[in-house]
């Protein structure tokens, strides 16, 4: 069986590991993201120095965005327009098929762990559905029959716009292109700049999980309503809360007002909107799946 | 080469055609919406009726919903909850399948009209895009790689959340199910409870065509978000107005905000948010194009 390496580059760290799927990760390092040269540089040494029965077969990234995912694009595998400093436009992609001279799989950390969550996790056997992350930003991935959605561009889900009553929310968002679009309003640092504390810190019958629940559920309903998806899977770090999910779950079916006769919808709840099955391994397993995908 | 028959059924008419596309529809009717059996029965008869060179190969229908478009739904083919009096629960493609003694091609009228589109309109060549009708109701239907959006039932585009500013425009919304989501506060009805008169007869200065500019541009921002579609078209009878189509333009690229760096959108919007290309026939003509997918 050939086995491939798998690349998770997040703003403050990545982590590299070799392996076939969740039960076989042999090797597993984490490094620091400093600059381009440096980090990609070690990113390269590792997969030089690994030392397995079989060689490689390809490696995946899977990497913080934005991104340009279009393989068609002359500038695909690059990071594109981040404010992360110096590694706006690097050809990540290119670097490492270059450096470590095998096939490379490339796409946003979102599209990658949704894609690990259909071949391993909560998403099994279902092709149409949304991985949702709520965290420092929100991202959004979904698959439509079988197929990852990659347009222009991949998703930017976070971004999509919500309503908000400023009577009651006076918070104006904390997104810098949008204000108080979906991420703008409910992400980490929104719920910190909002209530003076970190979300972590916010206790569980604190009423900022109620409008929490409130915003995630309109941004649900309307992915909901275009996408119709047959599960939604939700991680990060904001929904690790334990009241979130029976609260988010509430909230789309009472948004939703019995429009949609669905049993799923209806019925299911529990068992329609869940947390991933991979929880936070879903990053690097989907640098794995791409490498998989590459090479097949 | 084959012939092929569609159906357009509406709230009011129905349209029956036999054709091979937009440049042969050799045959054309109008029957009124009235009872499930009169109306049924009628379409049934034009079928029979009709005598050219060649048989019918497949019947296609695009009907007015919610239906169950789910081919492994005991229920396929059926007009699901419907208000339309009597319709609610008829199998509308078993009873044509079976008096016709061929095989029935079933969608929303939405989805056929995108599908009409693709083959033969303004997304002739693009495999990822929207279609937006705009006038008695909201509709909506998208395709991804290809493939039209079916997930546990058709989109319901029209039912997504918008932000809605109650101090600038108290209106509640014309949906009974949801208030104020995008069908509520745009579509026809919605215009004329707003302003108390037809959007016909709206002046093209009435301040009412850049909110409901200012809503739709919401509820493509959302679109755009999520799926990234390389085109968005746009028909319904709102959309007839002269000045909408730029100012919907215009509020989408202030909306994004230029977070997306894509140059279909920051360059090119007016040929990336277009009218249909086939007019008000796109009905029928996906009709045509259902039966004729149901045929290969």
């Amino acid at each position: 069986m050939p086995l491939w390496g798998g690349v998770e580059a997040g703003g403050t760290k990545v982590v590299c590991a070799v392996g076939t799927g969740p039960d076989d990760l042999r090797a597993d390092v984490r490094i620091p993201t400093t600059t381009p040269d440096e980090t990609i540089g070690r990113i390269v040494q590792f997969f030089q120095r690994y030392q397995g029965d079989e060689p490689l077969a390809s490696v995946g990234i899977a990497t913080f965005g934005p991104v340009d995912s279009n393989p068609n694009s002359p500038s695909f595998g690059h990071v594109t327009t981040t404010p992360k400093p110096g590694w706006a436009h690097t050809d990540i992609a290119g670097i490492i098929q270059r450096e470590l001279g095998m096939p490379v799989g490339f796409d946003t950390d979102v599209n990658a762990a949704a894609l690990a969550e259909h071949k391993w996790g909560a998403a099994r056997g279902i092709d149409n559905f949304v991985y949702l992350t709520v965290g420092t930003g929100i991202g959004g991935a979904a698959m439509v029959a079988g197929t990852l959605i990659h347009g222009l561009s991949h998703p930017e889900m976070g971004h999509i716009r919500i309503p908000h009553d400023r009577a009651a929310d006076p918070f104006v968002g904390s997104c810098p292109y949008h204000g108080d679009c979906l991420e703008g309003l409910a992400c980490g640092p929104a719920l910190e700049a909002r209530w003076g504390q970190s979300a972590n810190t916010l206790p569980v019958d604190h009423p900022a999980w109620l409008l929490e629940a409130e915003y995630l559920a309109s941004g649900l309903t309307s992915l909901i309503c275009i996408l119709l998806p047959q599960r939604i899977i939700m991680g990060g770090g904001i929904m690790q809360q334990p009241r979130i999910f029976p609260l988010v779950r509430q909230r789309v079916q009472a948004l939703l007002g019995g429009y949609l006769q669905v049993p799923m919808i209806l019925e299911q709840i529990d068992d329609y909107i869940v947390a991933p099955g991979l929880g936070t391994r879903s990053g690097v397993l989907g640098a794995i799946a791409l490498a998989q995908r590459t090479a097949s």
